[in-house]
């Protein structure tokens, strides 16, 4: 992609009251721009992002066996009537009525939804356990808006759900979802905390939350430095003579940090069988009540966290698989100097031939306001080519995390960037 | 993917009171279910036909240089008001107040938000042509849903639009966009002709409509035989005069059709900047009102026609490139034969080692129950594996659209079904 033909978008100035860092600079590279108070577009820069993390996520929940569906984003007001959660949810519940006096929601999550498919669906214990997931968009009458994507009306969810004749499938498909999360926010390479949680409006008893380090977090929680796991930290105030044997002992290495809430994994149980009578017969042909787990991922939430984990005073730092281009191309001058020009296109070829994401440099600006848009937006890495090392036959690799150039000989900087890359 | 583990949610029985064979066949083969009227949930293979479409029609754009992003479903209705929209879609339009009392409309279409985007971030004539596209769910209140996911109330769209600074400008994205329309049908193996048609509530005076042949079609057209260009029956007849010199010599060899209406392309001009004030300076300095493209598809309606125009007594017969498989390993008696049971999970593997979508049907089902399934859902290739066969060192390969078996050597199985698919 040349930059020319590209909707870079970026501000040069810091927007006017911001509260967080990765909103600030989610708006200066172009990312997302509001629409309304709670809702964003994702420019062109943004949702090569959120492709390139679905991408991740499915990929992973597929490989684990998951099956990819899309439901409805309208549902027949009913079904959370039955199922008692138009009243939990309240003024949240975003509500429809069609043009027949018919009433609607706009789901904020699908729990409903799978249980009227899978009753349909689902007639034999050997068709289970299953899992299900879908990849879009859900619906929140959020009371204030904040934090850019992290707190709005309208977002981006991974919401996945299992079915199991009984609690101990359950609880194992559960343990293998919570490794999948483990390994789908490690692969995004965020630093983050599995914390003991409460289930709430959504049902059932045992759940935990994913929690992305961050200064702007809402939440605070409490660990110790080497645990994957943490506390929340009022919980841990007020049950501290539980923990007496265990973690007192080192209370004075405990870490207090605040954290913004990115997945949230649930055992609901037979909440939602009890409420519509989802019965399977199972080995012994004794009618059970099907037991449910459901598992979400906040898609948004999780690339503003991982902005306020990587970045500095230039922009944000990408890691690799999911930054909007890979490499950038830089060439210095070139309209004055047809031999840059010429190297600078060679190399271009080069890496798109090897299915590299390269954003070219084409515009004739300044080194100085390039070299800032290209940091701005966090590309991984830079070819630098210039009058200077061109005689030498060589150009300058940049890299963003270390902030440093090397001259390397341009016959081998795309096996050096192949490498960095895959 | 193993059938054992997958869901299939094949019907046997035909669905009664259902007006159209894709209608039919999407739920027979376990493609869609039925949530509310005119709104449908896509199951797994459902689905998978979703992504490959979708990925064949992203990869198309953004090799043509469009790019990708994603707007609200949720706008504000003051953006409708102004556009004078709001009025023309009347009650056809999903509204929404929420808590505070503001008022949106979910997105049927998004010439405004595009307009407000492009207000803020295109300054300079040197950004033009510029073209976006999304692919995302549109809303429309349906006065009456009908042929399953043809006419619903939730919808998947792809919709592009493009900015210019002058006619002239538009007028070669515009035809460009034709071509990529015709490449992308082509591709999808469809039956389709380009209809001259009116731009009504969409503004502008250009427009071309993408109708597939079929006969369960609500629009009639008339066409030559080898032409790509088709009539409205309608207007053809009411205007009959105009077409004297032309195509009336021709009248005896006009064929009258049946279509579906899977994409509409505009030169919508100047509506949106006119009542948005959108101007921008030229090369002479000069304020101009940019001048607009835009340019549909329906997903969920090329599905429908793909399968109204691929189909046979068995059931669905896809094109290889959007099959929800590309193979399926038919093992005859595998729970009785080791040797099968070896030989079907070799290939298997092998397959998978290719990239190719395979599914293995191991079920404890007769060979009949299974090759139904497998013929309902369409896939392209399988193989049959049984005690006759393997004597020789061979399986069978069936071709879904020949109906035909042929006996291969299975050490020559795996790059023969290569070469067909890729």
């Amino acid at each position: 992609m040349y930059t020319k033909k590209y909707l870079l978008s970026t501000l040069k100035e810091k927007p006017k009251n911001i509260e967080s860092i990765s909103h600030q600079l989610m708006l200066r590279s172009g990312m997302i721009r509001m629409l309304s108070s709670g809702i964003y577009t994702w420019l062109p820069t943004g949702y090569r992002i959120i492709k390139k993390i679905t991408k991740i996520i499915s990929s992973i929940l597929n490989n684990h066996g998951c099956m990819e569906i899309c439901m409805p984003i309208i549902q027949p007001e009913n079904l959370w009537k039955k199922s008692g959660r138009k009243k939990l949810y309240g003024e949240e519940l975003i509500k429809i009525t069609d043009r027949r006096n018919k009433k609607y929601v706009l789901s904020p999550t699908h729990e409903e939804a799978i249980n009227y498919i899978c009753q349909q669906e689902i007639h034999s214990y050997k068709q289970l356990p299953i899992t299900f997931y879908q990849i879009q968009k859900k619906f929140r009458d959020e009371i204030r808006p904040r934090f850019g994507v992290i707190r709005t009306i309208e977002f981006l969810m991974k919401d996945a759900y299992s079915f199991h004749i009984n609690k101990d499938s359950l609880k194992k498909t559960y343990e293998n979802m919570k490794n999948i999360y483990i390994k789908i926010f490690k692969k995004l390479k965020l630093n983050f905390k599995i914390v003991k949680a409460h289930s709430k409006i959504m049902g059932g008893s045992i759940s935990d939350e994913f929690h992305a380090i961050s200064e702007m977090g809402e939440n605070k929680i409490i660990f110790l430095k080497k645990s994957n796991y943490a506390f929340n930290y009022n919980e841990f105030n007020e049950k501290k003579k539980k923990f007496k044997n265990y973690l007192l002992q080192k209370e004075k290495k405990l870490i207090k940090k605040n954290s913004i809430e990115i997945g949230h994994i649930f055992q609901i149980e037979k909440k939602y069988s009890k409420n519509t009578n989802f019965y399977i017969q199972d080995k012994k042909n004794k009618k059970k009540l099907l037991n449910m787990g459901c598992y979400g991922i906040g898609i948004n939430r999780i690339i503003s966290s991982i902005i306020e984990q990587n970045h500095d005073k230039y922009g944000i730092i990408w890691p690799n698989c999911i930054a909007p281009f890979q490499v950038f191309i830089l060439p210095i001058n070139m309209y004055k100097n047809k031999k840059i020009k010429k190297i600078a296109k060679k190399l271009y070829k080069k890496l798109i031939n090897k299915n590299i994401d390269v954003l070219f440099d084409n515009r004739n600006e300044s080194l100085g306001k390039m070299f800032a848009d290209m940091n701005l937006i966090g590309i991984p890495f830079g070819i630098l080519i210039s009058k200077n090392t061109i005689t030498s036959k060589k150009v300058e690799l940049y890299s963003r995390k270390k902030n440093s150039k090397k001259k390397v000989l341009y016959s081998k900087i795309i096996s050096i960037i192949k490498n960095k890359i895959i």
